[in-house]
């Protein structure tokens, strides 16, 4: 059988997250790179980097297109533009604008006759999905998402803009007595500064003032100032040694009753080493679903939502019902 | 708009579960019972029982007909014949025999221009797409399913038929050890005695020798011999105080390898205080999945595997889009 061609648009932490993936599902291969970046060297052998502004020599060379862009400015712009001419998947993470997004990529891609998953990975994705299950399930009860320990990334970068920073990493660490009270099916009303912390570990530059970078990452708007936040300064060693890894995780949490006050929990939860490599392992599998679905002849937009589970395996469904039901 | 009309075949435990649950789901309403018991009085008010040799009787006023027997002897049947008349959903969980009985629901079902659903639950059901989630996410990696702490009604009805017991309850509970390593993603082998311990609580009568029930449980084959066993003999009131409630639960765990090397955990739960009020809860939201693809022309039998999400929700598609994702 002919393997599933995939291209990466994109070659950063995700782009290389999604080039690994591949190498684990037999059914694909890695047939290009799209890049802004000239003389990009890419971990595969054998793979070509193609211009960004060369991507429409691809058409006919691949099935499918992994889009690895930011969401605040590459996916609004590349999903829609991309989607007229390939299958697409991508990782469009602003929850508020989803609805917008889907709406333009759903127009190109039914212009191009191809398929787009938008939004995948695992929050948006499978803590999305998990919630839907479980308040299908659950219908009178309540959900929690709880993110962390992990490392959020555009909060390290707002702490790393501050004068007498050198590098910087800030975790998202769940408060253990909101997480507790919510296992035990109490519903909380919880408040932003109830349900996490933010620890912030700081490479300051030898003549930085330590009190003043402290006092403005803790009242930083929108960031920090509505948290409990701990600041630890550190030495690039330590931060070198201990700190260098990309670990995320979480858990999304429903309890609902069910009868005459029955209590139950549902829970879901993710412990990664590298976020941005599980993501890419997400969005590999729902390239298989855009490419199955796009054979099919479905073209349009399609969330997490709208994917019959079984696309996702590389497993017939046969073998599915025979070993996983 | 006009409610999803719900049959409940079967009144047991399961069937008051779905009852219950329908009364949760604003889109729905339960129109009938149907049960091989005459005089059946319900917890609905107005709503008619009707002997199961009359089912058909029921033709056009029943959108979705949840059907709640055992899996030994009741759904091999009842399943079949009734997908020939009705869109259907049941709980089918034995799961060697799934892909027999699916196969002779999809030919009845598409005879009768029905939609089934079939397996449905949460082991098989929510525990199932887990599996396959996890399994697609991360499919270099190891799955493994620990049920409990909860009731075991096969293993409770196999002590209950010992002479000299008047009742009893057996919790399944999973060995912490177990978890543990699993949590940690040290892929452990496991044997059927590494991952669960065996609960008994027995009311004996009062002549009945207790050695010899002890016995007779902890070497019982199949039920008990692989396991490590603890008996306790009880008084019928402390079962009746601590002991009446059908609470299950239990967790899907994978864990996993991506990039070189790092590891990643995806984890499932469930803490039930009723297991058939859950299970019925769950079989409701599928019941909403078989009316709307039965609405859109589709025929045979479907698992959780084949089934977009979406269909589960009482919210729309546009409504998921904006809330959920």
């Amino acid at each position: 059988m002919s393997k599933i061609r995939v291209a990466i648009s994109g070659y950063g932490n995700l782009g290389k997250g999604v080039e690994s993936a591949i190498k684990q599902n037999s059914d694909m291969e890695l047939c290009a790179v799209i890049s802004r970046r000239k003389d990009l060297k890419i971990n595969t052998e054998g793979v070509k980097v193609v211009p960004f502004d060369e991507v429409l020599s691809l058409k006919g060379q691949v099935d499918v297109v992994i889009i690895c862009g930011g969401s605040a400015t590459d996916l609004p712009e590349m999903t829609p533009f991309l989607a007229k001419h390939f299958s697409v998947v991508d990782s469009f993470d602003n929850h508020a604008n989803i609805p917008l997004h889907r709406e333009k990529v759903d127009k190109s891609a039914k212009e191009g006759g191809n398929v787009a998953v938008i939004s995948v990975g695992w929050d948006p994705g499978l803590f999305s999905v998990s919630r839907l299950y479980a308040e299908a399930a659950l219908p009178e009860g309540k959900s929690y998402t709880f993110w962390g320990k992990g490392v959020s990334q555009g909060h390290s970068d707002a702490i790393r803009r501050i004068d007498g920073v050198l590098t910087a990493k800030q975790y998202t660490v769940p408060r253990e007595e909101a997480v507790g009270s919510v296992r035990r099916g109490e519903m909380p009303e919880l408040t932003t500064r109830d349900k996490h912390l933010r620890q912030c570990f700081v490479v300051p530059k030898d003549d930085a003032d330590l009190d003043k970078i402290r006092e403005t990452i803790v009242n930083m708007p929108n960031y920090f100032a509505d948290y409990i936040t701990t600041v630890e300064f550190i030495s690039m060693e330590e931060f070198e040694a201990n700190h260098s890894g990309i670990p995320h995780g979480g858990s999304v949490i429903r309890t609902g009753t069910t009868g005459a006050g029955n209590k139950s929990n549902v829970e879901f939860s993710l412990k990664l080493d590298s976020n941005p490599e599980f993501t890419g392992s997400v969005l590999v599998s729902f390239a298989r679903a855009a490419y199955r679905m796009s054979a099919d002849g479905v073209t349009g937009c399609k969330t997490i939502f709208d994917i019959p589970p079984a696309l996702l395996s590389e497993k017939t469904p046969e073998e599915l019902y025979a070993t996983m039901l």
